[in-house]
């Protein structure tokens, strides 16, 4: 379970890294290759083309960073864990300013081939756009 | 598994027959007391009284029925399992119209005192709010 745990909060450090890269493929290669991305107003997206795509568009719309931050892990054993974590997204707006968008999340993780990946992603923010 | 799968899809029946009613307080009652509920737009909230609250404040901003359809149920065995859903929520707006928003959800379930229940519920809409 700390196993677990661990290797949870390293995925999401080398998320955060690769995002700051603007590398929207290597952050989809975090997910499984059938992974759920279930974004806020926008339909469910599924595998890693459509992933990829997703966050090659937040970056090219201006989020620059995405930080996660576990709250609660649990898992039955086996190669499924569930995580309930908050996020941060950074966002530069025209001017140059950088906004923030804070939220809450949970991941669906699955043990692919020795290492665990994202399985299903779901989120939503925790003010409505526009409001800190 | 089998058994997991159908205790959620009848809880999920419940869920929307008790919405229809209008009994917050019995929506609340499906999740475990201490559930954490994380709703679009809104900070996180736990426990049954925020629970009831939030639904409450739903239904008097006019959401009149919640329909869950289950995508997908997994669970390792013991008191853990995640449901990955599509739900349908009917609002009633000014002059007496239904408006209808589609979104997806993840609930994690957990085994309480023998029932089924939500423990973590979120869940983000499928467009932007005036557009179906």
């Amino acid at each position: 379970m700390e196993e677990v745990r661990e290797a949870i909060r390293k995925t999401n450090l080398k998320f955060a890294e690769i995002f700051e890269r603007g590398d929207a493929a290597g952050v989809a290669a975090l997910y499984t290759p059938d992974a759920r991305l279930m974004p806020p107003d926008a339909p469910p997206m599924r595998g890693t083309e459509a992933i990829t795509a997703f966050w090659q568009g937040a970056m090219n719309l201006g989020i620059k960073a995405a930080t996660l931050e576990t709250v609660e892990v649990e898992s039955s054993g086996g190669d499924l864990a569930t995580e309930i974590g908050q996020f941060t997204l950074s966002m530069e707006v025209p001017g140059g300013d950088r906004v923030e968008q804070t939220g809450k999340y949970i991941v669906l993780w699955k043990l692919d081939g020795g290492v665990w990946k994202l399985h299903a992603d779901i989120w939503n923010a925790n003010a409505p756009a526009g409001r800190a």
